[in-house]
């Protein structure tokens, strides 16, 4: 693991990472903040994964999460969306690079590299673990838009590694939208009931569980109707008794602006539910 | 004044604004936040100088002023650090664009747009007045490195605008530091009589006064030596009278995650100041 940066940050380090990975074949960086509070322990961690485009970089620069995270004492990782210059023809097209929905591919050309489910579950979580002062039995997982799929996802399908779920503005159902279509018949191929498990909707409809999820969702949010659809995790959550905490937040848009604006309240819920 | 965008954040409003500029004869951009305390009468405005390479984004996207300017009931507005697209031969060269390094250029081919000087005190001063619920007689400045020293002599020389100054990693003496040696004599030429009038050193042993100045200083970072020289501003401080609060922080570097850890308290500051 090499150190691209490290800045003292709010009193603790924030640094930037970077290794070669086993399930992309490709380097890969990362994110984390450390909280000053390491010298007197291991810290809980929050994952957070990006959205459409992002690197690691945005949720770092962007959303003000250190200064929440050192008044908690937590770690904070922020991945990268997608493997990089995996050589992959149409890699910076339709999907690809910017774009892994934290999916295992299994069609070619995708399925050598964009691996991003286990790549996140198991190799950044092992290094992670490994690297950084980490209680792996206290880690909560949240992100934005796709990110938010793929916390949604990731952590209803991993309960024994992430104790607490949050999202903002997420995708909630990719199946039943045109980014999710297009991405996972790409990377999964046109048999939509491989689908389902990267659908959070689905997951939640066939029996997975987790405690109580915070939603965040600004109502002036583009992509609201089209490609979020809130309104079917509410739905699903409803008939499942899957607690839910959606919270619709008037005049807010899909930025980082949105993002920097709440990530204080989804900190301290992670916090409080790592206690 | 057109809007290039808005977005809600902390439960105020962050917005991009372009213009056509008398001063510089370009379009110009900058960034103005404003308070949800704007319904109830006319606010308190920091104005934040942006350093070296930077645009009016930078401040407006990494910093989280936001929150703390929502909290205290305050405008932020954030200009662009010079003229775009002047159409100058050598601009994007040692000095130019991103480096306008707040003065009136009085060198051909300069001076017919890089007047960063009376942009800020005169032409955006007018247009932010006129066109944001702001208290024209509250107003305080701060900034970055060539911010840095932008606020200290545009608040020094103008204190019926300016009532409270700040400065993060200020460039203390430009007369005595290569990047502003290169800069004034390339806009004032090389009669080094002319450059007094924009460095703060000069100007408080030229008996310029304001009530107590706030300087904080990362004590690891690259530019502290040769270039911001902050023990020089402490000298002519302490020889003249001039209250000067310099704060050096270790561990803390040059970047944005030191303005990011510390903009809580300048804003804290100018907020009292200010009242």
């Amino acid at each position: 693991m090499e150190v691209v940066s490290e800045h003292r940050c709010f009193g603790g380090v924030q640094g930037i990472y970077r290794h070669q990975s086993r399930h992309t074949r490709t380097p890969m960086q990362f994110s984390v903040f450390v909280s000053s509070s390491a010298g007197r322990g291991k810290l809980p961690v929050l994952w957070f994964l990006s959205g459409l485009t992002c690197t690691e970089e945005n949720f770092t620069v962007k959303s003000g999460a250190q200064k929440f995270a050192e008044e908690h004492g937590m770690i904070i990782v922020a991945p990268d969306t997608s493997p990089r210059g995996a050589g992959i023809e149409s890699e910076d097209d339709d999907f690809g690079s910017g774009a892994g929905f934290y999916v295992d591919a299994t069609q070619a050309p995708w399925s050598d590299h964009y691996r991003m489910y286990s790549y996140i579950t198991e190799e950044l979580q092992y290094t992670v673990c490994e690297r950084f002062p980490v209680d792996s039995s206290r880690q909560g997982i949240t992100g934005h838009s796709m990110g938010g799929h793929g916390a949604l996802t990731i952590g209803l399908r991993n309960p024994q590694l992430f104790r607490s779920i949050s999202a903002f503005s997420p995708i909630c159902s990719p199946t039943r939208c045109p980014w999710g279509q297009k991405a996972l018949s790409g990377y999964l191929g046109d048999d939509s009931s491989a689908w389902a498990q990267y659908d959070a909707v689905e997951l939640i409809g066939n029996g997975h569980r987790s405690g109580k999820i915070l939603v965040d969702q600004g109502d002036a949010d583009n992509f609201l109707t089209d490609q979020l659809k809130p309104e079917l995790l509410s739905s699903i959550c409803n008939d499942n008794g899957q607690p839910l905490e959606l919270r619709m937040q008037p005049g807010y848009d899909h930025s980082y602006y949105f993002i920097s604006s709440f990530i204080a309240d989804h900190i301290a819920f992670h916090a409080s539910n790592l206690k």
